[in-house]
């Protein structure tokens, strides 16, 4: 007996007809003698509905009633997965994430899990039913309805699978695995048979789209297996996100190409230089709760320097108000200026660490094609550049050849 | 200051723009100093979705997994008018059934409310907050999702309203009150100022669909003031329900006509005529939690009798397949029939206890517009036929004008 954790996303659950099929998919599973615990998002296109309507009412919905709003979305899918079952003949459960235990912390729309309780699901489990629970959501310790943000289903099923000990976390979804880069940009982009921890985290943080970062984080945190497989293929293997530095020699020197559509930039304009300014300026974000990605400042010259960030696009006049009123009045900079037509291009691989030349050469296929780069940031194992909007798609699908990367190796 | 429960049905709450709407009653009330629990529906034509949407997964779809499904359409309704209220800058809270403390049995899809925690609801008052409730929806002690059938969000506030002692619990709906009967059928049928609450109770229990009948009987248990009222009017004084039995000597001899085309009629022919035969035939149909209207039994003869019932339509089926299959083996009834294109009709009025002759009134009218009558039952202050449903209008009209229900008395 395996005890799998499998997660099935908005597209897989996007109809009656497809809510049946993961049914008999689960029902497979469990007549193989497999312990279930099945996680689920809203059926596709709900939560946008739900999003629509709260912002028929108030245009920046508030935080609080949106969850209570936008939870809903998932507990209607575990309800009908459960019948679904029901009507195989298979034992099934469902739970919202507050029945499940999962308490979260009070930041609304973008909440973190604290712990799960798990002991409802283990009984449950022991008693032989398959246990159904709703993604990207929580309760908060006053019982407020919480909600993790985009994606958090998979995280809520990588802490399933943590606080379960199960053997493996199994993320289905409309991709068979994760590719070189978007195979809708490049048509000869590749399945990975594995790919990295880190390599997954940039990929995914980078907009791929195939799995949200934080359950990436929580399962390298917690050492949980995961795969990333397809809900419309019956036998597919998918792609294995390895945690072992030491399989990394057979790796090629770059694993893939991201990119990110929601971007915007912002960048603060002769900020004085001296000690503590980044934090002066990133702290009254935060305390927003607005996430950063880049962050950029280069080198002051006259006392003063320039320093830029992205945020989600989304939250780009948002942002862009907190500079104005709460901390340009206090820095004494001079301008705060910004963009939203841009986009993140990025290529990733743990082997990179060990060549050099690979951000030169990036560089220069950009260059060649007269594509100009706004910002760069790099780490170990990725190079990031801003670059304008319009020219993502034709950068992503150069570097892609650039780097080999339609080549099986 | 006054303490009001207001609620607000599925048509008041059926668009973002009613949403609105009903915000800035409430608002208006707010203004005036009073403290406000607001009990809403879902939106109107969400519960007959979601309900279609669980059908497509499961012909009758599980108990349990249905109410998780139909509790979502409340819990977005309060999220949309706590929304609404912010943005006329209100403080408004949202509840569901479960955060608001509201404890059922776990009769699902039937559930009876047992207690409310309304110390939450409470501390939110105090601070001066307009508390929105979910309607229709509790949970059970083991943190199951429970709602109460259909019109329970009368039900809600009417408890609500007795928990916390409230001045006035108002029931806002698409009509300005109570009426004589139908004005859809009949149209000089008149609101009523007042009626009494027995009245009023056979009016629901018979299907004029105002207000639910249990939420009647909760008011009448912990004497609630409960008003209907119209959400599209501003100044409506609608109808009071009244307990006072000493102000009935005022009251006409009939108040109203009800009808109901929900039903559906039973028949157990040859069923032997010995003590304990009822229980036998209605135990195992109360143990499936299905409700039974009218109950008629014969006179028997030759040790046998005929034994009727009438149960709504929607459990028609489930209901002869118990007969069939639990009862009839055991008891040595001859056979089981029944029919579903029934409606019932009643006259109903508290003067008609001291007043002989409205039932031969009734008959006479209804005979001479060739309406065969199948079945009839009685009490002191209600008279019901049961006719072939092609005759219920008619039967309707000529009763309120038999009954001079359309002339001011």
């Amino acid at each position: 007996m395996v005890f799998l954790v499998q997660k099935y996303g908005g597209t897989s659950v996007g109809s009656t007809e497809r809510i049946k099929q993961v049914a008999r998919r689960v029902a497979n599973f469990q007549a193989q003698g497999h312990a279930l615990v099945v996680v689920v998002s809203a059926m596709s296109g709900e939560t946008n509905r739900l999003i629509s309507l709260a912002r028929e009412i108030q245009a920046e919905p508030d935080a609080r009633e949106l969850d209570t709003i936008l939870s809903t979305g998932e507990q209607v899918s575990i309800a009908l997965l459960a019948m679904a079952l029901h009507t195989l003949g298979v034992k099934a459960k469902s739970y919202t994430g507050s029945q499940a235990g999962i308490t979260t912390d009070s930041a609304h729309n973008k909440a973190r899990i604290l712990k799960i309780d798990e002991k409802y699901i283990r009984a449950d489990l022991a008693a032989g039913y398959v246990v159904i629970v709703a993604g990207f959501q929580g309760r908060d310790d006053a019982g407020n309805i919480t909600t993790l943000g985009r994606g958090g289903s998979d995280t809520t099923a990588v802490a399933l699978a943590a606080a379960l000990k199960a053997d493996e976390c199994q993320i289905y979804t409309d991709v068979d695995g994760i590719y070189t880069t978007d195979p809708r940009v490049v048509a000869n982009a590749r399945r990975l048979k594995t790919i990295t921890f880190e390599e997954m985290l940039e990929m995914a943080s980078l907009g791929s789209k195939v799995l949200q970062i934080r359950s990436v984080e929580f399962a390298g945190k917690y050492q949980v297996k995961l795969r990333v497989l397809s809900s419309f293929e019956e036998h597919g293997e998918g792609t294995l996100i390895t945690f072992e530095e030491n399989k990394q020699m057979e790796q090629p020197i770059i694993s893939g190409i991201a990119f990110n559509r929601d971007e915007s930039k912002i960048t603060i304009v002769g900020v004085p230089d001296h000690p503590g300014i980044a934090y002066q300026i990133l702290g009254p974000v935060a305390d927003a709760n607005i996430d950063v990605d880049m962050i950029i400042q280069n080198v002051g010259h006259d006392g003063t320097t320039d320093f830029s960030f992205t945020v989600n696009r989304n939250e780009y006049s948002k942002t862009m108000s907190i500079l104005k009123e709460q901390i340009l009045p206090h820095i004494g900079a001079r301008d705060v200026i910004g963009g939203n037509q841009i986009a993140k291009v990025s290529v990733i691989g743990v082997g990179m660490r060990s060549y050099a030349g690979v951000a030169s050469n990036m560089f220069r296929v950009l260059a060649e094609e007269g594509i100009n780069i706004q910002m760069i940031a790099t780490s170990e194992i990725k190079i990031s550049v801003v670059v304008d909007e319009k020219y993502m798609e034709l950068a992503v699908r150069i570097l892609h050849k650039a780097f080999d990367l339609d080549q099986e190796k």
